[in-house]
């Protein structure tokens, strides 16, 4: 029996679908929608870019482009591979990713287009329409735009600045319930650029033991720490928490075998999950994300056949230099900050990032850091990312990797703002 | 107030997501399940493997390769990049897809991941939980797994064996209601290499022009046709019909300023969407596609920045001999499988396959073609895809780009088989 079918006259607007209504990116919707036209007398400083590559100051060294190269010219990795990635890749990963206290073979490890991607697969595997998941505020905003076009609720643990952004415990575990399918974990952190003590992730791995909800850790700034502080990944403290770990060649660094080179690549979208199944509680997941991993069929051959290369055999000499310029600039942008009223930096750990808070009550005519971001650009040709991007409303993000010449040219600028709209008694903002 | 939380006493097993347990791939589910142990005293051929690149015969040409390479040395390109592609590398595919017929620019193309991901991210925008997308039977399995992994409900529409595998359009109409959100079409097809008429693509158009239903059009080997026949794109014969064509470097080639080349790095994962809209009806489609992209931030910048040179120098000589050969194989193949008995070839018309009809019920202890197939490999070595992967049983698919010695072998080995186990009188299945 054939359905009736009703006919339309003409061809209307044909509807996105409601994943598509639901796929929402706040950065991108949000800097849309900013005036940003800097002053034509002053030459643009962009702080808003987490993308190391784009002012040429951090070459990546040639072995890594030659692992790349040498792998082209053997065209025997054109073809199709594995949706979960080569083999031979996945060990590279693997071999990189083992610890004594987090030990993982080529079995526990998927690679993906880039990290987000790792991250989309991580969500998408964990959590089913109607459940939850728990993310940073403030925090990348990707975690959000994918859950929710997923259609899983969004659940918001706040990060407290006071202590350098560590978790709100109490606030995270009130967020928790039976529908609570996974907890996203980021430290280093996008944006606020902290990096978590052995004692505050066992903090974080109690409150989700308590509870049962699985972790998915997103370490692509793993290692990215400064002289001060020191690394340690969710896995290789959690003895009993499952854990999905996403990292990537995006942008990070190690100490042992790893060059700092490679978090300068972000473009050529390498990512991997690292599965760390504590309480063999990861069987389904496994087989769950093997078969999400065939939607797509991976990531670039060429990049995962050089990954064994890159991981391996690029030379360790740049690594310290380079988290060096970075911590360096990380200083002096904390100390310049600091000295402009209206203003409070919070220290940053590691990553690329730090985060300014605003005293907006006491500026005169500037309502938030949309507002104070777009009228920095339009009178100092100085544009950095309102954290409203980040859930995060009155601070602003400021990506650490510019050229040093330029870091005291921004600041010297934005203090020229500041002194010109603040009104307030900038020591009050500081001490509340 | 804290929500009540039950506490488990340990972990139990972390149950897989509903996307995640209804994505299935039957392709790896049939194969996984097969007993593939060919023969130890005959070298196996696999005929079942659509990757050109796994024989080494087809080797690509240095101009693609010295693209990449170039691009690696500039690091120009290692960068994020927009999450729809370069604006270089996405003009680049408009002027290699833009026609008299059916003109676009760069306005109109989305970079993707490969050609599974563009068909994901159409699937994605045009159809919503609850409604249903039209699949072609037999047709390429990843439409199902996408459309079912989405919660989206998959129908086949039936194509005719006796007609070189066009589109039964009154099955096609009568799968039509008004939850239908679009009907994918794939010509020159995989799995069944043939080719569809300028006549037979506005039958098909005018039944969906009829329901204002629009194309998602599998144009991923695109030009790749047999001499005797000619190719034109769905775009190119729709007057109305909104259009998504899906494209990619995995295995194409051109006639006009493209070389065959192309169709050999199927592991660069480099995929891209044309917008076709013909009657304005793809706004929102427009937006949603942008949306839906930001999700996991676009392919390798590397490969999307040799698009350009990639699609406008390598040299167009090989590109007819590599069809030719293709051609040659199957000339070749259709004859000797047309002189086993109980087999029944479709002659193929373009890209690089061949379904062949197996009679079943005159075999003898062969119940299927997963049995047939199965058999075939432990007693000739020969592995072939059961057509079971592609909804359509008691078919097997050939592969057509292995080299020419061996597709005499392998006929020879089919034919050894077939005349051990076939019961039947074979002019009366060929004519049936």
């Amino acid at each position: 029996m054939e359905p009736q079918v009703k006919r339309l006259k003409t061809w209307h607007a044909v509807p996105m679908s409601e994943m598509a209504r639901n796929t929402f990116n706040p950065i991108r919707s949000i800097v849309d929608g900013m005036k940003i036209t800097p002053n034509p007398k002053k030459p643009m400083i962009a702080l808003s870019i987490g993308d190391p590559t784009v002012f040429g100051n951090l070459p990546i060294p040639e072995e890594i482009d030659e692992a790349v190269i040498d792998k082209i010219r053997s065209h025997k990795y054109n073809g199709y591979n594995p949706s979960i990635g080569y083999e031979e890749a996945r060990q590279a990963v693997a071999d990189y990713t083992s610890s004594h206290d987090a030990p993982v073979t080529s079995k526990d490890v998927i690679l993906t287009n880039g990290c987000s991607s790792a991250l989309d697969l991580c969500i998408t595997v964990l959590a089913s329409r109607g459940q939850n998941i728990l993310i940073p505020r403030p925090g990348f905003s990707i975690y959000k735009t994918l859950g929710e076009s997923l259609g899983i609720q969004v659940r918001f643990y706040d990060l407290l600045p006071e202590k350098s952004w560590e978790v709100d415990l109490k606030h995270m575990e009130s967020q928790m319930d039976e529908n609570t399918a996974a907890v996203i974990v980021n430290s280093p952190s996008n944006p606020c650029g902290s990096v978590y003590s052995r004692q505050h992730i066992e903090e974080i791995l109690e409150v989700l033991e308590r509870n049962r909800i699985p972790m998915i850790a997103d370490d692509i700034y793993e290692h990215f720490v400064f002289s001060e502080n020191k690394y340690h990944s969710m896995a290789s403290v959690s003895k009993t928490v499952p854990i999905l770990s996403c990292s990537g060649l995006t942008k990070r660094g190690e100490f042992k075998h790893f060059s700092q080179k490679l978090f300068l690549v972000p473009g050529w979208r390498m990512g991997w999950i690292v599965v760390h199944d504590r309480s063999n509680a990861f069987h389904e997941i496994r087989i769950g994300l093997n078969s999400l991993s065939q939607r797509i069929l991976g990531p670039n051959s060429l990049v995962q056949s050089a990954l064994n290369d890159i991981l391996k055999n690029t030379p360790q000499s740049f690594y310290a230099e380079t988290l060096e310029y970075i911590e360096d600039n990380a200083k002096l942008f904390y100390k310049l900050i600091s000295e402009i009223p209206g203003l409070k930096p919070v220290k940053p750990q590691g990553a690329m990032y730090m985060m300014v808070g605003i005293d907006t009550e006491n500026f005169t005519n500037i309502k938030d850091d949309v507002d104070f971001t777009e009228k920095l650009v339009s009178e100092q040709s100085v544009f950095c990312l309102p954290a409203k991007c980040f859930q995060y409303p009155n601070f602003f993000r400021i990506v650490l990797t510019i050229p040093k010449e330029k870091v005291e040219t921004a600041c010297e600028r934005i203090k020229e703002f500041c002194d010109l709209h603040y009104n307030g008694d900038s020591r009050s903002y500081i001490s509340c």
